[in-house]
């Protein structure tokens, strides 16, 4: 019987990277969350422990930082870009880079009714991600990007149905139109390629989310997210598909007929556990190939 | 050798009460994690097991949601202090009522740049909290309230020093006059009577924390925090007290000298563990007795 | 432009299933948690929001609670293929069912030298999973098992090298030829078969990986989970491949020398983040096809 | 108006400090969360920012490591009691020290039937706990040790009832004569004097909590607690007082009749929240003064 090595990935994960702009008294923040992976091929490192061609996890992480300052922290894709080419081009075994950034939000305090030059609070609405997968050598180079939000919870307190389902003996759940809709969504998109204003895609991305979700009188969770992917694939030419992962957080209406109180849709328990959870995939029907743009991306189908 | 019955609480923690308010199309949410305990003269139920002066958790959490309804939720204040003064009515052998309510923020989606009726998405900066302490029967009842915040995240790029310190034989830590001042604060205040406007009062003080952390030049921590204190104090007579804990969450700045860079106070790690942790209490020398007020307050000297 | 559902997944996630065998006195409890999902042709349900299609996640729930008594719960391998089964049975627009079960380990508590017969403390060292896929119906029917570990955490203080490793311009790690090695262990192994003694298979995996981790002298993490996988799949040849997800824990020789100490490999901080994170399979050559075993199983290259 | 001022306290929280005894092959560990924290005449900190009566938290770091070395790590009482002495002495404003330690349990992994010399598995049931408060100088010393142990999750299957409790018009809770009781205990002791065989005092004390909780027929989580009290107590004159805060994980018997199954007592739905939250002291009557052993220990009335 012979064995051997398949797919592999090494690399440093969540240094975090906070960038400070002062060029002017007028500061700028930039706080990241860097993981990088290499995969390819190290067969010597896992069979003999030779790590002649293993670019340490250690140098990944000083190369996040020196970057920081010489190349700058821009939108965070260009960020992942210019990392994953350079590991690519450091690391002669290896075959792929992958990056990920998070990235989170910051306000200017509101000192005397103006934003505070250099004193800042943490914002709260979703934390803005990307992960950045670069392959090949030379004219061969091609890079992936699957940007996205997630933590940005959401709830709305009418315009929501569930009912017309499949029932079985096990069925026990009413039937009703009107219910809590509430999620803590992640959303990923991937992108058709790589000229893009990153920064205002995300941002026109992260605002027609939420107003999709809004304005879009539910039928059920997979219905929203269908509708919300679809106004962005529309809307977002540079998109070629998008993926949700939602727990329905679920708000149950509490019975408080034992105390003689009627309770029409006023009071309900927010539920930890178990939660539904919806995951869907929005496609445009020409997208490009997205080759291993998806590579490793947990937490979706 | 005798044995005995110290001091004791029970009671339901954490309840998920969500209050929404449809009178109007335009809805409201009140969004609460309620916890109460009790206690008092239970010896019975510890050393012999007899019940029968134990008002259950279970009717604690039912009460609590119920009020929702009944009394309604205004200030998580005036919801704490109505159920508080109802569980020693109810329960004879209590001596005391402690309940604590969290309250989630959310903010109104967007959606052609009006306010939506009834959708929201979570807000990011600062939990509201209370904890409100009521003893004593008919005549004799007194209510204690202490408010405050937490998890406000707040970071200064500079206008932040550390010098000066004490030194002995294990000191290396290097004097600055320039560093990055980060914490993610917990204020508590306690309030000197119950007479008060409680969600105006919440309001002003945490834009008067934020405000202040912004506007002080730091030469510690410590005198940030007694800052922001003595202006919360001096502004607010309502408030008796203010106590704080605050993690010094560090930022160092990274050498990157080994790769012929300079770091001129432009890119730092965040790092998790250890952290520095401040406490401490500003208060007004004519503040009334805190009584029961911090019973069982963690987090706090 | 045309727009299309793609991969999409729904189902009820982390179902707390406790089961207590009282038949006897002395008891047994199996505890779970309990995760369904049901893939396939449900775009009705994205699209138009009809889900005449949809077995709904709370029935899902149901079925878990009540098969925990019908069908009992031995292996949770076993209990998962049941419940994948009888879903794609109940939803005809189903393709494939997945189930994850975690299952959390017990032990019994010593009273005067003997396991008590009812009462349990939780155990510590790692946590036994499962992933079931199930896909086809009729003679068509595949199911596929990946079990696994998790939060099996270990560290050797001593038999640990790094050195000979890729340098550039960005490395300054030192080679070293003595380090604490720790991780906290997540392995997947994939059935080649459901023909398997799935208790007796586990304990036996989880031991070995336990000894091998012990045994071998590391020339890196990678070479160690390589000979950790390579024994499994020689004992077991139920095994057909088998993925480990590795975070390096870092543990840092503090400098002493400021203070006049030295410190030869005794005293060490323990670091949170950044992290190595090393990722490997290890598979036999004549592995049966792998189908949908590892579909949405997160964390892994 | 006039401000001063009050309670304060100082520290470097949660050092990581991991200590490898390697005099022979057969290695030790003792792996520690250490937090320090100074309080007392801190004014002009606070209110001018000079620092020159403060030791810098990045020095009481420095100390938990150097003495980690220095004076070792035997038990964690005694570290505590070391490192609290010094800072006293070292920095001449502090009126009081609190040390905090946790210890995580590691057992060496089992190879070809024997215990490893150099190879450890994280091992699971409790943290060990101990908060050491000194306060003044010279002749005036006093030391407060509280030792515990958290996270030592415990359940049992039969053997609880809960019945005979106080009714009002909100309490529907069926009376019930067989249970689930489960719970995470969190339990801190004091002690009367710090001559004290620690580790031995510690293992003994587990031991007892364990047995007790599975010997004593419940009534109520109360009645346990008290049980399990006054056997330490009665068994280890060393210990003044006890005090447990401890969680009611409600497992709620699952209504299986919708699908004509019956469930007695079998099948359980295990609950995150809200829980029930016992807190109790159990305390000898001749107990030493309590001083601060208390101070600042969070989570107990």
């Amino acid at each position: 019987m012979a064995i051997h090595l398949g797919a592999n990935q090494y690399g440093k994960a969540e240094s975090r990277v906070v960038r400070i702009y002062r060029d002017t008294p007028r500061h700028q923040i930039r706080d990241l969350n860097v993981s990088s992976a290499l995969r390819g091929r190290f067969e010597d490192a896992h069979t003999t422990g030779n790590q002649g061609e293993v670019l340490p996890t250690d140098t990944q992480k000083n190369t996040a930082f020196a970057f920081a300052k010489e190349k700058g922290v821009g939108a965070i894709e260009d960020f992942a870009l210019t990392l994953g080419g350079h590991f690519l081009d450091a690391a002669a075994a290896a075959d792929g880079a992958r990056i990920e950034v998070e990235e989170y939000p910051w306000e200017r305090i509101t000192v005397d009714g103006a934003d505070h030059d250099h004193s800042f609070v943490r914002a709260g609405s979703g934390i803005r991600t990307t992960v950045v997968n670069v392959e090949g050598r030379g004219s061969e180079r091609k890079a992936y990007v699957v940007s996205g939000i997630r933590d940005l919870t959401v709830l709305k307190s009418t315009g929501s149905e569930f009912h017309g389902f499949l029932k079985d003996r096990y069925t026990t759940l009413p039937e009703t139109d009107d219910r809590i809709l509430a999620t803590s969504l992640v959303a990923r998109w991937r992108y058709d390629h790589t000229e893009v204003d990153w920064d205002k895609s995300y941002e026109q991305i992260k605002g027609l989310l939420l107003e999709q979700f809004a304005r879009i009188h539910s039928l059920a969770l997979q219905q929203t997210l269908y509708g919300m992917g679809e106004a962005v694939l529309e809307q977002h030419p540079e998109v070629a598909e998008i993926k949700f992962s939602a727990p329905n957080k679920h708000h149950f209406l509490v019975d408080l007929s034992p105390f003689g109180v009627e309770n029409p849709g006023e009071v309900f328990i927010a539920a930890d556990r178990p939660y539904g959870l919806i995951e869907a995939t929005v496609v445009r029907d020409d997208a490009s190939d997205p080759g291993s743009a998806w590579h490793a991306v947990p937490g979706f189908c």
